[in-house]
């Protein structure tokens, strides 16, 4: 478990780059999250790149326009590959020696200034691609609000099963339609059986929804077999980012037993482009406990660290901007907030138990975290929660309502940790747009 | 759909390679399946070759060692680099134009025998690889019967879902931990929990199935967004494998509620290492209907040459051989024989459900049939279904029984097409076998 702080923690710490001290910006040089891209319009081979205020720091430049040393430099030149899996694979120890350096090279007075102002594209030249390469994706289920409220909708008598105080519910997800933020899809249509229909139709769903999510991206593998203990769970972990699992609601009612769902998820999912590393959410832990009458986690998932400090304090956005809104100008209305560190089980968890039967996880894999609803009814993180199924709509503030998403409705997931005495960090933005469905759909 | 058979399905060709012509072999000059392979305990780069009789025809050296028309060279490049996924993606036409061309090249008289000689590799000498890259592995669950026999046990007074009859019920599984044919994998632990017992434990499992499915392996892709319609579904299908989806029912009843199977599943898969074209298929094709009684497919599930010919007629196999089976010499036990035209949904159905909401399938991507029990007792396609959930055990020839599988039991999956005035051919083997659990884990 990364808690260590350092000096590229010092809230106190500035860049020549002067975006990055504003008040406000995600991407302070305390954080220097990692991501993929090319410059907009170009042709030009995807490339690695660090944010920093409102700039990236391109790494295939940087890798060659200035001196670093020897341990450095062979770390950059890895990554003016533009692979950041490769990158990925090497583990804790790489990533934080990186850092250590980026952090001085961009640091006020740092002689490494002339050289790498030549190397920052503005975000809003970069079109960015998904950060890495995500083999497997499974996703958990870690929010015991989430499942308590969803779990009433769909077994009122039955709503928490037995199982969820004591195995972090998963399962698999599809990798191949994992978007990265700023794109748009197609609202899905699939088989559809109202309760007193006697027999199903293919349509557009209906009930069509967002999940809060966050993403635990994987850095170094374990190898098959070999299962990873609660105490080294943190170092396969590269870092996290935000994550959207849209969801057909009424498709999802009708295919998902016994097997869960599967059409109702996989037609989409939207993943944020900056992976916020480890190391840059280390002075944002917190101790993580359940209630005393709960049952305690089994040794498999136990540890004196997690017990210590195995939450990560990220506070979550849910907003929504509508085609009316876009057309007025309006960015959007918060829909919930919620805080990752409301969850009942803890990233390194999900590692352990992962693992635990030998299943091997391999660098850039996607653990998504579920819905992170908090325990209040306005920390909702999905529509089927906050409107109650689509029974009780939201109210927009230009008048407008939704029980679920309407064609043109934009989501933004947002993410930030800031605590007291310390630099703020973001995430960035994840938005993803739904278009109409495909007209010239199977019928 | 690929029903067309020419002068490469002629049951009268034979080959220079005698083997080929042996009887009994899975591998005649009318199959030509692909695989990848380097020579045993050589630390070359991985080549894909084309199993004839007992050899390997290594295309990487084919490529260059004779004169092929220049659509069959600029093909034969492309699979000399070693990367099946690129052939793959070509679609049906150039796996057509590379079989018209080695169907010859391989025949007895042909004017290349002299130059193709040398790159025959013995495949005893071969160490297979994986075929492709599997990019997402998706399991679906088109036995009806197992379906039946299974659900009774899960849930008495439900065993065959509402849904089962309309949706091709699927879910995603994890593509790391699939091996290829002759590998071993360590007996899972996980959280068990006894019906009687207050809370789980974590322990190895005791209840450790075989399921023998099929896989089908996608050929080229569609768009995210992009449907495949019933009527190209096939065309997206590169061929068939063996598949032995390996499963800790104990584990699987206690994580499965609500999200389906993941730890249960995760810990090892076994896939054949030869791709059976749908080319070599053509010929052992059958009409697809159920029961008249039964709902029949919504249209998006529905063509006539599904009705037609959407069934592929692959006679299967699971034999076990157990440690001390092996030790006394013993080849192994055939447990039980099935069909994959049993089975209640097509393969051209499975890719035209799974894209119908538009998720993209890529080359490489594998559908599991789901576990491919037929319609009698003995044509049970799992040890949970032979056995009665461990109630009544099989048997063997040497006087051992076997509820589930113990350590040291080898589980080998065979397949094979056969008709009258045909060549037989046949998939090769799926072979894999249980280690004792790691004595290592975490307690």
């Amino acid at each position: 478990m990364t808690t260590a702080t350092d000096e590229t923690h010092d809230p106190e710490l500035k860049s020549w780059v002067d975006s990055a001290n504003a008040e406000g910006t995600d991407f302070p040089i305390q954080n220097l999250p990692y991501g993929a891209f090319r410059r907009r319009g170009s042709g030009e081979p995807i490339r690695i790149g660090v944010a920093i205020g409102d700039q990236v720091l391109d790494l295939r430049l940087a890798s060659g326009r200035t001196a670093w040393p020897d341990d450095v430099a062979s770390l950059l030149t890895l990554l003016a590959e533009g692979d950041l899996n490769a990158f990925m694979a090497l583990g804790p120890q790489a990533r934080v020696t990186v850092r250590r350096a980026l952090s001085a090279a961009l640091a006020q007075g740092s002689a490494h200034e002339a050289q790498l102002a030549g190397c920052l594209v503005p975000q809003t030249d970069a079109a960015m691609n998904l950060p890495c390469r995500i083999g497997d994706y499974s996703d958990f289920y870690i929010s015991v609000h989430h499942a308590t409220t969803i779990g009433k909708q769909f077994r009122p008598d039955n709503p928490l099963l037995p199982n969820y105080k004591w195995v972090p519910i998963g399962y698999h997800g599809r990798a191949s339609s994992i978007q990265v933020s700023g794109q748009a899809f197609y609202r899905p249509t699939g088989q559809i059986k109202a309760p007193d229909a006697a027999a199903p139709t293919l349509a557009p769903s209906r009930r069509l929804d967002y999940e809060l999510e966050m993403g635990i991206v994987i850095g170094s593998a374990n190898a098959q077999g070999e299962p990873v203990p609660m105490e080294h769970a943190e170092d396969h972990i590269f870092g996290l980012t935000l994550f959207n699992d849209w969801s057909a609601r009424d498709i999802q009612g009708w295919e998902y037993q016994p097997l869960g769902p599967f059409l109702s998820k996989n037609f989409a999912s939207t993943l944020s482009p900056w992976l916020v590393t480890m190391e840059a959410l280390a002075p944002f832990r917190r101790g993580f406990s359940r209630p005393a009458d709960d049952p305690q986690p089994l040794p498999y998932l136990d540890s004196p660290q997690n017990r210590e400090g195995g939450a990560v304090d990220v506070e979550l956005e849910v907003w929504i901007q509508t085609e009316a809104m876009r057309q007025a100008g309006h960015a959007g209305d918060l829909l919930s907030t919620s805080n990752l560190a409301d969850a009942y089980w803890s990233v390194a968890q999900l590692v352990a138990h992962h693992t635990v039967n030998g299943c091997n996880l391999n660098p850039g894999d996607l653990l998504g975290t579920g819905t992170l609803s908090g325990p209040q009814p306005d920390q909702a993180a999905s529509l089927m929660e906050l409107t109650s199924n689509g029974k009780r709509p939201v109210k927009l503030s230009n008048g407008e309502e939704r029980g679920f998403l309407e064609d043109g409705d934009t989501i933004i997931l947002k993410g930030y940790c800031q605590r007291s005495g310390l630099r703020r960090i973001g995430f960035g933005e994840c938005r993803g747009t739904v278009l109409p469905a495909r007209g010239d759909r199977a019928a």
